[in-house]
């Protein structure tokens, strides 16, 4: 059974460490937060010990790190646990600069360990439908891509200002959408963005709603809209255009529950936000790393993939400040 | 070009004189009513004279009545006509007494005109599709067919005193649609019926809220829901199993727009009442009827299948009396 | 923690077992099955001990029992388990024979101990919401319930034999929805069945196809429909029609994927059966008992309900045979 | 009663001349087309005579013109019908050329006569009920627009060398919805372009496959995606997001019918093209002329609408060629 260590107690790292327990094919050996309760809680709760990122990583019973700690801690945990030879599991971005995440995969590649980056969207079953379909021939030749993303509501300023911006904290996800389902690599991307929900986004020099384009060497576009703040709850689909057909995927709801009276026929709001959401992709996602370490076959969505997402949401960053359209191979 | 003599200048005449104004395969020639205020508008409107019964029925010229007056005098006209040797258009029921039905149908026969019994939901493009698609082979054999039917509202107590009662005003279209789908003849009837809506209904010696089994020989079985005020509209839905699969048609809406905010996703209610629901199924039954009077075809719903769900209503009336299923040949 | 015997390691035996490990707040101490090799799978997953019934019931750490085994045995158990003073969860149906039931409730009722009915529908998200939002008057007051419930595909007819028949075995699930939303006891009942599916359910004296209807006291209204068999899967919706509104509960799915192309737009099929649809009520049911234990105030769904569910059941295959509808009273 | 002469006999003529005649509030009584057959037939099925134009405008009995001929034609109509004194019904566009379009709406201020540009999407009731629903303040303020529009089939290449490119002839419409819509007018354009359906449309210089972005002066967005080809038909949607929710319109279809069966749950593909899918809105739009000509009141959609569209369009089709954002105010 693979034993893992874990940087990160907090809410994302809860559900991780959960999943760990209840998948029956892995165990929580080691608990790591600069959070001592934390730690020490989730520890508890799993039958861990907490201790230090040196402690973990020199253990060798463990196999396997989850590195769901803060986004500038990534790059140097995903480091030392490639030196010391642990397969990894990564919350998405690796590091907020290309540079760090290219020293990050480089340490990786070096060590031959395998690396899984946390696009837990990959394993919605509704979007990986899509993939499967696609690949299946069901809509024909891909033409046009729409992602859809907005959360319920805006995060703290405090978060915004260390988060990277829009694009790299939040459409990072669906640039790895538009990647996936394009089924070839954007080679150029326009964008527009504004605060448009508070303007306080705008004094920290943030943007809380855009709207990007992406376009193809043959030609294939894909379109993505943001907003930091939706009425009715967090809203996730994804539209693909093919030459025979089109594909959809919607917004899960608490109940299939309908009420019909005088004012309207209405339904529920979409499940509350990406711990609800995503909960079974979180579930799944674990699961395709326990199984690709034990197989030692590639993973499903590896380094490569987190650093294109955030060559994207680079270039869409140089646009929108440049008013231009970026040519990927700018960033890269 | 067909001339039309029409009886009955009310709600639903006006709706028939348009359409066959509309159609351009037929002219107004005769408006005849006791309202002579109704009967002038209409017959102004359209190009027509007002006339007396037996005006209409005497002039040559006159290929076609359509039977729109009141109930009470539906049968007696269908005679008159029938021996004046014009095509009958009678809004349903022929008669709320089954002698009386049968004496008309009699005279129908005997002079050998064309009778159309308006049962316009079989000329609904969904319900149609239903039938059509079961033809087909959709769903395989079929074996139970549910029918919901509301009304949004209450209708005037004076109207209930005279209309038969709820299985022969309302439920009629029902039992029709059942008939028709189920595929084969119901050959027994049960009836649950209360008054929830207005004790007022009681009062008058009436139901306003019924559930219905009707049977048939082979064992295929239908269900009929019925309430005479829905809150969120006209509902109108009905669903067919069978041994390869399910068949459903839903209610149309004023427009497909979907609201979401912070309290749900929300929709339009159905089509108000049945002028809105069923208009362009009341197009379609006065076309068909042109066009069968034209190729001297039999008509798509004819006299027995008007007598039949009658015959229906009255089983059901005697089911809910003497608290016991009723074999249709007990009433016909 | 609470400590557990269970009897029955089958299917949905294994379902519970999953839930109990998993719950975090009771834990599995002895599994007892005639099928000793099902035992042992089931306690070695679970960390539990293969025990006999009297091992089972004479430990004093065991505090509740599940009672999963074939329903014939299921009334000795509930009664050796009420005298050994547990806590009781106990599948549906108690037993096939009212006498037995309540023998069996006597026994609990002497003995002082919770017991809980296995109504898994009435933890389903969907069907609690619907109860919850009537509670809240969402509707006004209850008229209409519409109950539709096909299974995916006929069970082996060895499997019918021993059944009950299909309202004791499958309607009875109908019929605790039915008491549930009307919130008003039926009074009466009456039923249409027949073998549509497969004339060998006839030959062994069942129907695979079934109609119902139920009436309360003050004229409330229940319609059950039921077909062993979907081509489309297992086809779970309920509709309540209320003098404020209409509430429906409708199907869930595998994705929310949809395909448009040149033959249609079209979506999943329902999730395959009970295990899938009602997961989520399996696991929730398992917590309402165990924190009922915990607690210790009245389950959510006792013998009582079990009882009168099986009432209706018996009412419904007198109305069959009979052909009249049966009061309540009749059979009770 | 309106006495109109209408230019063109083809078939959207026809849609005009049809809803003309079922108005009751107007008549056809010139028919202008360089197509003897189509004018006489179009002529004849509405008791209008075939004339020249200038027979036509110098009528004193001829109140209003509808322009429905060829684009080529539209300009020099509206400016003789402007001299005239009639008021216009225009097809759009007025021309494919801002500095003819100009010329035309000088002529039509010249004259004072009224004039109405034929985006019909305006009166279609879904989309008007979104406009109708933001100016009520249903999602508060206008954030996001996003507008899907996809023809069912590329048309004749033969047309598309004529039709002045995709912008100028499809996205026009949807130019018009974001304009509208946005409740702001847009100051920026960028826009992708292909080929992606057929490279015979690229060998003409046209493409049939775009994604646009539009921006406003306080940062609305909107985006437009176009498809000359959807193999599932007519796919016009419009979302829109705002501060306090999100409204959606989407595709009509032509029955309700779903069916459920062992592949899926299947509903009919959307109304096959624009005829079907906007044949209430033409209705509406002429009775809208038709009412705001007898009322002496503004148009609602004007010259300046139509010029400003073409306006965007050409922005639009600057962007495409010189691979950048092109502000309005560049074009204009």
């Amino acid at each position: 059974m693979l034993q893992f260590a874990q940087f990160g107690a907090g809410r994302i790292g809860a559900i991780h460490a959960a999943n760990l327990a209840a998948s029956g094919q892995a165990a929580l050996r080691h608990v790591v937060d600069v959070n001592a309760a934390a730690a020490a809680g989730l520890a508890a709760r799993h039958g861990a010990r907490v201790s230090t990122t040196e402690e973990a990583l020199t253990d060798p019973e463990v196999g396997a790190v989850i590195i769901a700690s803060s986004t500038d801690t990534h790059a140097a945990l995903v480091i030392a646990a490639a030196e010391a030879g642990k397969a990894i599991f990564c919350e998405k971005p690796i590091d907020l600069s290309l540079a760090r995440v290219d020293a990050a995969i480089a340490a990786v590649e070096a060590a031959g360990v395998p690396m899984l980056v946390g696009f837990n969207r990959r394993f919605d079953p509704d979007f990986a439908a899509l993939r499967r379909r696609i690949a299946e021939g069901a809509i024909g030749t891909v033409e046009q891509v729409v992602v859809t993303s907005r959360d319920p509501g805006l995060p703290p300023i405090d978060y915004l200002k260390v988060s990277g911006g829009q694009f790299r904290d939040m459409t990072i996800h669906d640039f790895d959408m538009a990647r996936w389902l394009l089924d070839e690599e954007p080679v150029e991307v326009f964008a527009y963005g504004a605060a448009l929900v508070d303007p306080a986004v705008a004094a920290v020099g943030d943007i809380d709603s855009c709207m990007v384009l992406l376009r193809t060497a043959s030609g294939r576009m894909a379109h993505i809209n943001n907003s930091r703040r939706a009425a009715y709850g967090y809203d996730q689909r994804i539209e693909v255009h093919g030459s025979l057909g089109r594909l959809m995927a919607g917004n899960r709801t608490p109940t299939t529950v309908e009420l019909a009276n005088t004012a309207a026929v209405s339904t529920d709001t979409p499940l509350h936000f990406f711990l609800e959401r995503y909960a079974e992709a979180y579930r799944i996602e674990l699961a395709a790393f326990v199984a690709a370490v034990a197989a030692g076959v590639p993973m499903p969505v590896g380094a490569a993939d987190g650093r294109q997402a955030l060559v994207l949401a680079d270039a869409a960053l140089l646009s929108l400040r440049e008013r231009r359209p970026v040519r990927v191979g700018e960033i890269a």
